[in-house]
């Protein structure tokens, strides 16, 4: 079957459409329902149109974590100070490289300010914090969900915990986006589900005004007269685009999304004149933790030699293995810190009574492996890690044999990725051309966009950026039409 | 100034061409120039397009190296076997991540052909082999230009040299290209220099059929009948867009191009409906050698651990250096191979009797370069490399006293970059859409294209696939228009 071509269609060639509203908003999962939250209390006449028979999307099946911060009332009833300029800070070293600093700066500003937006809306945040992992397995509502307090982040800024989830024991993106989905057809969206749309409509003047969509063997034309945002998420599960743009994510298992995280948003943005950036972009997640203990082991890489501190955030233990050293990659324990994985299973590559022989099974060469344990040991019986400044809470010689090695090579491991390429956007929600004005009528959030994050990942930063921007995107539309126009 | 907006222009919008041709080539450097040639000896009327007041472009101030292969005169002269099989297997692991094989393949095949054809319109390649190093300054014509002969290339694929060049002392791309543009017009094709193109037309259908452009303060619309090849370089000069997609190569001080190397072939082309693709990929270049004394060295991270064979090809320990260790990067050398770097200034980061204050001075992590420097000590005295396999004759240990470490950070020393991303095109030099069907009417070449490499280099790779499907693209388009339309 060959892909659709996603070409806009002329306007003039549409001869009466079969349906009309003031914003259509194209796909139903975070980004896609805040716009049409604020589209439709911003008084325009809102269409959501959802591929699935349901909204919800990637983020009904996500961890359900939010990316707030500035001082929450979550956060400070746990204790946390925090402010809108140390969020700012972290996002700018984490999610780089070279994050839009436009896009991150209100986001941070206005974090404090969403938050109480998404709780008015019905969103249950729990208060309580989560001291052990980077997803709360019970009802407790905060976490650390990034590598805010570990090296280097540490030292850039004041560390605070930042992953905001809804207070539910078990999976929390479903509660999310129920009190969301449900907060758009209460604001007065209408929503048509199985709606597959395929193509933008385009006035002579390059304007969008429309969207041209499959109803299941029906062709529909719906005139969106102040504009179209796309809301319809990444292009992991297009695996042609995964390969001509971002082929290393290939390597990665498993996928973080849904069948329907095809690009095609992306495809009809920008062949409507949107820019696409940083398409190689994507966050590779390695989930070897929890269990806590197995951040006292060593990241060995093909040469023996540490690549990273192990209590980094998984989302860059994940980049660090895969781009940088090819997925060449080893965590080396000893009987003191060897645990199970709680969520994927593992191979154990090698085991030995000595390192010595763990290297020689591992096929490192000669010596390698342990010259970079006896550095290691010598600095951790001190409680120092002068290589990569791990937390000194995980800091222990490995003296403890057997030792083994948990085989982390993408053939071996699951990693998980998802894409963060998309249009670009600017911090109202417009799509911007190549040259750097907004498409008319073009509006986008989520990972249809390249958002906050371009390369380097903290969870919660997609259900963030994608309720910020998404916000604005619906806003913006709905104003937009309402000046001449 | 804003930005040109690059977007297409209605062919019904333009009353009357002020000028007429069969296949318009925009640029003139190799791409251009080849694809005119063959253009232009298929019989179409061909009239190349150059902003610049003369042709040759990035091309001509090259150092004039084509990458050819596959058993070439120059290198049977020369006493190396080669053959298209152990080429084709160098360059896919070469130019990766994921080089296109569909575009690899035929270059192999035919690229003692292309030589042929190359020494055919006048390029004088020289017959001698020079050893030592990557840009031969005298008359000889072969040279290796990439990490062809060492690890791990060397084990992957039988080594063989392939960088040729025109026999002449001193700068070899102006010679290259004089023959190159003097048989593009002798072949008839007419040149208009000082012209800016600015945006393709297109037909309602999406076909495109002429350029728009700019000749001084005059607008002028120009019908292409058969085809529009594009071929205007890529887009190392346009800081925002580097900034936008490929931000890293900001940290080079020097970029390998020219001032029109500004993306508007690319963008007139996305425009237009062509895809994108690989936009973040660069070559990157640490223009360290020679001497070759200098490959005796260390290079070594913010660590004190080394990450690659010193004796790799510079556009890859520049990318290793930039994009894998952050720029954080030194050589250490002691007395017996320190040497001044022909092409650049080099500061001294740090001088010592010993490692170990060496070490002090960098500010490393204490005791981390000294195991270093033993580990490979100890095993360069036996000829060994366990770690990265720098080949034998680079491999002693440093134990000659004073010792030094030459700053490779880019803030201290020129690394030199330019694009690689650019249209998707398909092996005959038709620009693809996002869905993979041939943009009817749009061809592309060179650097204004996705070619054969997605990151990993080689010298003469641009050269290479820039004349190579440049001659197919001309040959395409001359072709293309003699069908029905």
């Amino acid at each position: 079957m060959s892909k659709p071509s996603f070409a806009p269609r002329a306007a003039r060639d549409v001869g009466a459409f079969d349906r009309a509203c003031d914003v259509a908003v194209v796909g139903f999962g975070i980004a896609g329902a805040c716009a049409a939250i604020e589209a439709a209390e911003a008084g325009a006449d809102t269409l959501v149109l959802e591929r699935a028979a349901g909204g919800g999307g990637t983020s009904a099946n996500s961890g359900g974590l939010v990316y707030l911060g500035g001082g929450t009332p979550v956060q400070r009833a746990a204790g946390f100070e925090d402010s809108a300029e140390e969020m700012f800070k972290y996002l700018m070293a984490a999610c780089g490289p070279d994050p839009d600093a436009s896009l991150v700066a209100p986001y941070c500003e206005e974090s404090v300010a969403h938050f109480h937006w998404l709780a008015a809306r019905g969103v249950p945040f729990g208060e309580r914090f989560f001291p052990d992992a980077h997803e709360p397995p019970g009802d407790d509502g905060l976490t650390y969900s990034g590598s805010e307090d570990v090296h280097p982040f540490c030292e850039i800024a004041r560390p605070a915990p930042r992953g905001h989830c809804a207070r539910v024991m078990g999976p929390k993106g479903g509660l999310l986006m129920r009190a969301l989905l449900g907060a758009a057809t209460g604001a007065g969206a209408s929503v048509q589900t199985g709606a597959r749309a395929e193509r933008l409509v385009v006035e002579g003047d390059g304007r969008v005004c429309g969207v041209e969509l499959r109803l299941g063997r029906e062709l529909l034309r719906v005139r969106a007269r102040r504009g179209v945002v796309l809301a319809s998420g990444g292009f992991i599960y297009d695996e042609g685009s995964v390969a001509r743009h971002a082929p290393w994510l290939l390597r990665c298992k498993a996928k973080t999304g849904t069948e329907h995280d095809d690009g095609s948003g992306i495809w009809m943005g920008a062949a409507a004149g949107g820019a696409t950036i940083r398409m190689e972009a994507g966050d590779i997640t390695l989930p070897l933790f929890p269990p806590v203990v197995l951040k006292q082991g060593l990241f060995v890489n093909a040469q023996g030699q540490r690549f990273l501190n192990e209590d980094a955030y998984f989302g860059r233990s994940g980049e660090f293995a895969l781009l940088h050293q090819g997925g060449n990659v080893f965590l080396v324990v000893d009987d003191g810190c060897f645990g199970r994985p709680v969520h994927f299973p593992v191979e154990v590559a090698a085991v030995g009574e000595t390192i010595a022989e763990l290297e020689g099974e591992l096929g490192l060469p000669g010596g390698a492996l342990q010259q970079t344990l006896a550095y290691y040991d010598e600095h951790a019986a001190r409680g120092e890690d002068p290589l990569f400044h791990k937390q000194p809470q995980h800091l222990r010689p490995l003296d403890r044999p057997p030792y083994a090695a948990i085989d982390l090579r993408p053939e071996h491991f699951v990693y998980s990725a998802f894409t963060l390429g998309g249009l670009q956007i600017d911090a109202r929600g417009a799509v911007l051309s190549h040259a750097g004005d907004p498409v008319p009528g073009l509006f986008a959030a989520g990972r249809t966009t390249s958002g906050l994050s371009k390369g380097g990942y903290s969870s919660g930063i997609s259900l963030g950026d994608g309720s910020f921007f998404g916000r604005r995107a619906g806003r913006r539309a709905a104003e937009e039409g309402q000046s001449p126009g």
